[in-house]
């Protein structure tokens, strides 16, 4: 009898551009296909990207925060097909774990400058800053912040099911609406669908169709009815969440994933 | 800047037989040589085999149990040197993690027939039986139990350091003892030295002198004053335990990994 | 509107012998009488002495061990009856919280003198030794072991259901067919009924009868099918337990409270 | 030997009014004298109201959520001297247990009206709301919220030591700036010292003194460099804080006792 390995429906190419990966998409689009699929109560591993595809060195210089290209992120793994899910139907996804990839066991923290983005704390921190943290097991440690180690609660920053056209619409239009608020903020209200950056996996084979698709495609920023940026601690192994399913199949995508976080991410400058 | 992944000091074919792997070995023997080593302070990862050596199959036969070869166990990795180490010192080992390797996420209880050494309620369960857990992240299932999952305690049975010449000898002088109190015990009161089944890794190579030590190395059932066979559920993943050194190196081995385990073992009937 | 505050069903006075006060037992038999009662479904408080009655002594002499008289062990108390149970149900209990009374935060770790049952360890520790622990919150510490402090898994060590008369008669006899497998032996198979010490509460006010129902109750060292002494560090708050009901109300006892517990009680010498 | 039960440094009535109990104040001032002592490393106890004195009943209507008198808020206990304690040093506080008063086994959830502050989401639940919760040990349930039933995690919203007067000073600079930036905003960036409402404890049996120090003193609600309204649900039983000494004795006090609480008040508006 055949050991019953957990079925791996994605894998990802670390060395290569995640942009030549028709796995990997950096928007929310009902028409983006599925790469794979599942049954319903199988147990399956998705491989991810980091979220900005690859962007951040394992180096002691921050320029790579500091010029980081965020019209491109997030890329996520998916999606994924559930055979029988339809729209109406909740999904439930239970995490069994979540692991760093054999031979890239490290990941960092950025401080993002307040020419690009901001953190949270930008008057105080405006510059770029980066530390690299080198995995050890359930710990993590950095040789930019000596003499810390910590186990993280390792889990995905964004989990989702894929819109609607016409949840898609919805958001479009409330997220225009809140921009038109104050047009001129900084950082905007919301980050409307702008097809620059934008990279939607399998549909990329048809560049005029990803094209069109891409400029209406909603960002990865914000969580929305369908999941998407939970950035939830606790959304770690162990847990189970519940989808409502917008498409046939439900669309399962994943990505952005963290060793470990606080109650929301202070590095980051969001709304 | 290179990634700092752990370094993998011991490499196991579960392919292969154990037999041919001299980074393996299946007795606790002063000269037994160290097979890699590592510096103090650093993280390493250390693969294992089952702790029969691969005798139990994915499978629904409880057959392999019936007829498992006790006098090969347990296969060990190492010895692992530990520059500096030297007899007198402690030695702090904190486990990190403990991981099935890729494509093996299996395991499985066993109870013994009373054939063959017999389980802790072997009056009950006089018959081999096998149960194979399928490895779910950090849930374990079983198609041989339905209806029941539950996360591990992942962790070694045993991890211990070479024991001294003077130390051998004076386990073997103190189990000698045990066993005359009761000769015909069933099952006996110690497993004393016994070359059969003996596999002393690095030393294979000299064949006469690997079947001189094997007469006089310890077996690996109980626990002693190196650690050994300690099967403590709770010296998981972010445990730390010191081991006396008594030889140059330290000479630390370990094996026998467990998903999980109650309190003892109660599959097994030990003494 | 008043204040959903837990009601207490029993109360008892640390100031008074336990043998005044007929909320207490030391024996398990059908026949004793609830002397408390509570709705399915409801949330109570059930105040306890110590197993022995508060034969130790919060000072730094060990002679209260030493001589402990084990025959009026243990204090349980109840039974409190739950209406509409019958024999055949199950009663859930769920462990809502076990404290300490106000006034009286210490509790005592004693190994039994050799002269009187023993430890586990009696050959090694043959004497009889105390240590007083103070709380501290979740924590406890002693004057008598310097330098230790650790939080408790408080717990009941004794809680169950009390026997139908055709279970008290299947224990009695099953004990007594395992003292007689060895009659002389030291610690004793199992402990037969014996009036000695008995206390059987509110029955006490009918000296005829409590004497003759003394002479079979069930002592209170095993655990049996109803409960009883599980010694089970995890039964904690927050868990809940089923158990047997034989008796028409299940009239449920418990007593013998843990501040914290190994696996097992290795200061105890039992069987 | 005497028990050595923790000291009950503060001991309050919740069958009286608030003002009458000089161990209680609501403003943060560095001549409030102390009203008990403790030594270092002593264990002791504190007993608190709720944060509004009792303003809040255990009743099914919202009106006293809608009528609270803020202008009194918080009632905190102490302040407690911890003997030797000196500017510049640290005071560490371990927090050991907390625990509702006896036959006051009951809290509550409420939600501002926004004609008195208003809550985090006031634009959809504009009206006055208030649950009671009834606490079972470690659970909370509530009549108000059926079907619902949690464990909490107990911990003071509120503690701190006392200002110096050159702290205090700077505070109330800081925050008139603040409030000078925007004097008209709802709510108000800071709630600046106002003498309506203040009690000042001790201080209160001379009552020119305390109107003028009333006057000064800061309110309780932010957090400030020596804690005060931390809210921090993981600074529960087990924790240990640090908090700076700014006058001498440190001159702790505590209060707001949550029985459990999210990452932040998301029922109250804050800035």
């Amino acid at each position: 009898m055949s050991v019953r390995t957990p079925k791996t429906v994605i894998s990802v190419d670390l060395t290569k551009s995640p942009r030549t990966q028709p796995v990997l998409h950096n928007r929310w689009h009902p028409d983006l296909p599925a790469v794979s699929s599942v049954q319903p109560g199988e147990v399956f591993r998705v491989e991810c990207v980091d979220w900005t595809g690859g962007q951040i060195g394992n180096n002691d210089s921050a320029d790579d925060v500091l010029n980081l290209n965020l019209s491109v992120c997030h890329y996520l793994s998916g999606p994924v097909k559930v055979e029988g899910a339809e729209p109406g139907d909740y999904l439930e996804v239970e995490i069994l774990d979540v692991q760093p990839l054999h031979g890239h066991e490290w990941g960092y923290t950025g401080i993002f400058d307040v020419k690009n983005g901001g953190g949270f704390l930008h008057e105080h921190f405006p510059r770029a800053a980066k530390a690299v943290w080198d995995f050890e097991g359930i710990y993590a440690s950095s040789r930019h912040i000596p003499g810390v180690r910590f186990p993280g609660l390792i889990h995905p920053g964004i989990i989702g099911t894929a819109p609607s056209q016409e949840l898609l619409e919805k958001w479009n239009q409330r997220e225009a609406a809140l921009v038109a608020k104050d047009p001129n903020r900084v950082p905007a209200l919301a980050y409307l669908p702008n097809d620059t950056g934008s990279f939607l996996g399998a549909l990329e084979s048809q560049p005029s169709v990803a094209r069109a698709k891409g400029a209406e495609a909603a960002r990865t920023i914000p969580p929305r009815e369908h999941g998407g940026n939970c950035d939830i601690k606790n959304l770690s192994r162990g847990s189970k969440v519940w989808f409502p399913v917008y498409v046939p199949g439900a669309n399962l995508s994943v990505g952005d994933l963290h060793f470990s976080q606080g109650d929301g991410e202070i590095s980051v400058r969001k709304l």
